[in-house]
């Protein structure tokens, strides 16, 4: 028997439970996964409140990334074996699959190989963030290395937003970063921002054009939208890109027309799977890139804190209560 | 003295007047054009109104298109000299220049020559169309030539929408137009549309996804935007761009978040300034493009009618009535 989380009606945290459960054995193209760190991402949280693009089937597992030891290898499995270290993916579908718990079935496309140096829980936060940041920069946001570019990262203190920090900054771009207040200034700027502006207290549009000498930023990676879409307008260059990753605002969009057309931007969504894990090329530019940073000290994930199994639901109350710094974690076992 | 039309008041084209005036000479990097023709643009029209991105100096010269022969140099223009037939293009301020009128002064960047196989009429049709629908449709659209792609373009019988149509059939595309009615079912087909729907009285995104066996379309080029951005976005593939190049719609432009992260949609502005007079590289591609075109007779513009210099208010009149296919021209004398 494992222990399971399942959430078992649509709403709160507080309807994730720890089950008893019998393993199943991984079918072809699957692996059965010892799970030792299970990284939380706000998508699964939406899943959770019936809000993300796909809805549950109940009772539903929860949590798209981790990473933990291969235990047992279906049928048609060739790459990988048991006993191998591996970071899980979120190259899954949420309504399949999940992660959090003792055990957990995962497609073989989901894994990426652990290397021994990195430890469970970071190799559990960096491939939904770093890829995410990673596509969503370069991908479709049109970051180049030394090209001097002025980005500008929204939710800065977040587990993609961290990440993106140290992306662009490896890519020899200036960061601006936001965030609502200045609580979180010091974990900010740790990162390796250049400037913090925080929104709640600044006037946003003022900040990057002092910064920029009037000119605007390049490119803005925002989970935030809403109305926060068009004081980003506001702030852009001509030409710059906008891309949106999140629903973190729940009021509606306005569709920001005339600074659009009136400066020639591109609003660009970014999806993980349509934009970059179903490009092998993109892909592969991807994975070279963070696997070069991690290996050399420049990616560094940070985490914000491990919660025990037991804990899970804690864990996702506290991911609502946006006090955390990076990745929240829930060990596996 | 010449007779020029210019507007007295903001608002409707009833404050357009024909008065008498002394031409001024041109100053450096300026042209004085006897102008044979003008071609309306809807952006003159929101200017009028007051709507448009710059706002007037009344009483205010109108029009930013034509066709004529170059009366007068200014002191150090070397590229032209009197006598020669040019088009003029958009490429200037809406507040210092306007070339609806018997003469006009014309910076020199906004001058093209004029093939003498053309008529001023015709000629005073491309310059605002055919670059903003080749600059939309490729260099921030990414249409490829043979690339096989699904192109939507909507309000297809105006003057940007039937070179859209002769643009992207010349790239090998598969065009499906849209109007609102089939009224001009006949010009759109006649201009290479593969497909026409009537957005008031067909499912849009049902239609487009009949016509592309469940894919959706790959670019959109699109001047309406407003509620209808999201009907767009219902029709679009994964990954596809929505080019948005005007304000046709009053009402407020949501924007469609949710299918625009879920399947990886780019929205773009499109400003002909910003996006393809700024870069020569692209200027470049587009002249080419447009003068091979107009040479081997793929790209013929279509004239909607000519309306006498009098008639000038009469002539906006027409482009608010809706009712043309193609270009109003306006006939310098």
């Amino acid at each position: 028997m494992a222990k399971i989380a399942r959430f078992d009606a649509i709403g709160g945290p507080e309807n994730i439970k720890i089950f008893d459960e019998q393993p199943v054995s991984p079918g072809p193209g699957e692996v059965l996964v010892d799970v030792k760190a299970a990284g939380l991402n706000r998508a699964e949280y939406m899943f959770l409140q019936g809000e993300y693009l796909l809805q549950p089937e109940l009772p539903s597992r929860i949590g798209l990334e981790g990473a933990g030891i291969i235990v047992e290898v279906g049928p048609d499995v060739a790459d990988y074996k048991v006993g191998d270290e591996v970071s899980i993916t979120p190259n899954m579908s949420a309504v399949e699959y999940g992660v959090v718990g003792e055990i957990a079935l995962v497609p073989v496309a989901a894994l990426v190989a652990k290397p021994r140096s990195i430890s469970f829980e970071h190799a559990a936060a960096i491939w939904m963030a770093y890829p995410t940041a990673y596509g969503g920069l370069v991908e479709v946001g049109g970051m180049e290395p030394s090209a001097g570019q002025v980005v500008v990262i929204t939710a800065a203190s977040s587990s993609v937003g961290l990440p993106a920090i140290q992306i662009a900054k490896a890519h020899g771009a200036t960061v601006i970063a936001t965030s609502r207040g200045t609580s979180k200034k010091d974990a900010i700027m740790a990162a390796g921002a250049d400037h913090l502006i925080a929104t709640e207290e600044e006037d946003f549009a003022a900040r990057v054009m002092e910064i920029t000498d009037g000119r605007g930023f390049d490119i803005a990676f925002d989970p935030i939208a809403g109305p926060f879409l068009e004081t980003l307008c506001n702030g852009a260059a001509v030409e710059a890109t906008i891309v949106e990753y999140g629903f973190l605002s729940t009021s509606d969009t306005v569709f920001p027309l005339y600074p659009t057309i009136g400066k020639g931007l591109r609003v660009c969504g970014f999806h993980l799977l349509f934009n970059l894990f179903q490009h092998s090329d993109r892909t592969a530019r991807a994975l070279a890139d963070i696997n070069a940073g991690l290996e050399n000290g420049t990616y560094v994930p940070v985490i914000d804190r491990v919660f025990p199994l037991a804990d899970a639901a804690a864990a996702y109350q506290h991911m609502a209560s946006n006090q955390q710094v990076g990745k929240i974690i829930v060990a596996g076992d």
